[in-house]
């Protein structure tokens, strides 16, 4: 790698940065909260919206901003869910980054104190050193992945604010422990709060609900 | 993006581009093939490659080149396994780099005809674009991830010489229709053969040991 190369990377990050406090400025000033949800394709951050669509409904306004390669697949559940989703599609990019999601805000309707959930693209790597701009990023991590996920991927379980453990109900069906998954976790984050659930039955969810409802907006 | 950062763009692929030729002489040299393996975190690449040390022992001289973000947990697992297992740790890069797998390659003890199959970190997007000089790419998709994904990451299903539905053993447990599956994955790849198995109970993995076991090495 040259010291060319070196230079343009701190432009390309710096462009991020720039978006990403746009994204900050918007935030304070509207009163927002935005999530970034990150985690493995099929992990089912999609199947938790639909089931937070269930547990949430009038307790607070909030919105969705979908991430995926390929396909409105997954906005077009959301808001057969009844929810507002926006899609980003990043072709053949692996995360989102801050200048679409900055764009994504602006084009929602305002309404106060309104939570963004953002389900970024299917990736336990690229997304987690993206700044976005947003509050807290969230790691979802489905107990069919294995107990050792968050020693493999340090990055993102260290900076996640909370981490959900997803699809609970499939336990009974692997050589999956919730103890040594915990165990691995706490050797890379001691803080962050666990949700066990399931999307498909519901169970744990309302906790993770609560949790994202006491999350204070920006600025706050 | 200025003109600047286009052209170290392409410096960087330009010096992908000349490693992954070099992996090509080298396999043609030795008579031996590489098959790049890519699948989510969690779609049980590694448990496959301990199945396939049950199935395809002494039928034909192989090695894993290991790919992760961190840790030399799953070196370890192949180690015991019986395998030569190399391990790459890629920190924060999100896939395999032609550079570091060629000096992997040049690492291995020699045989002829020897299969080296990379693992490599567990992402659906990045790893599909990056050439590696490899034979053959895969595709690993466990069905627990839903029957979507060839057309949420078309990249990787559209290069893919094969794909394997992995954790078949799960599937009385799911929503996750094998035809559906099918289906998704033919509107972006007539041609791949399909390998449903279960790295747990071992069905199926014959079929795709045999698969492998017929691959023919390169330059021939």
């Amino acid at each position: 790698m040259t010291i060319e190369s070196i230079r343009v990377y701190r432009d390309l990050l710096d462009g991020n940065r720039r978006w990403a406090e746009a994204t900050r400025a918007l935030l304070r000033a509207r009163g927002w909260t935005l999530v970034n949800m990150i985690g493995a394709p099929g992990s089912g951050k999609t199947a938790l919206l639909e089931a937070l669509a269930r547990a949430l409904p009038d307790r607070r306004t909030w919105a969705v901003i979908e991430g995926d390669c390929a396909t409105t697949r997954d906005a077009e559940r959301l808001r057969a869910a009844g929810l507002t989703a926006s899609q980003i599609l990043t072709g053949d990019g692996c995360h989102l980054t801050a200048a679409t999601v900055h764009q994504a805000l602006c084009d929602l309707p305002f309404a106060p104190r309104t939570l963004v959930l953002v389900e970024n693209v299917g990736n336990l790597v690229c997304p987690a050193s993206c700044d976005l701009g947003e509050d807290a990023k969230i790691a979802v991590l489905s107990v069919t992945e294995g107990e050792d996920k968050p020693l493999k991927y340090p990055i993102l379980f260290r900076v996640a604010r909370a981490v959900v453990l997803s699809k609970t109900d499939l336990l009974p069906h692997l050589r999956f422990s919730l103890d040594r998954c915990r165990a691995a976790l706490r050797q890379v984050n001691a803080a962050a709060p666990v949700f066990e659930l399931s999307a498909k039955t519901g169970a744990g969810v309302p906790a993770f609900a609560d949790w994202l409802c006491a999350a204070p907006p920006a600025g706050t």
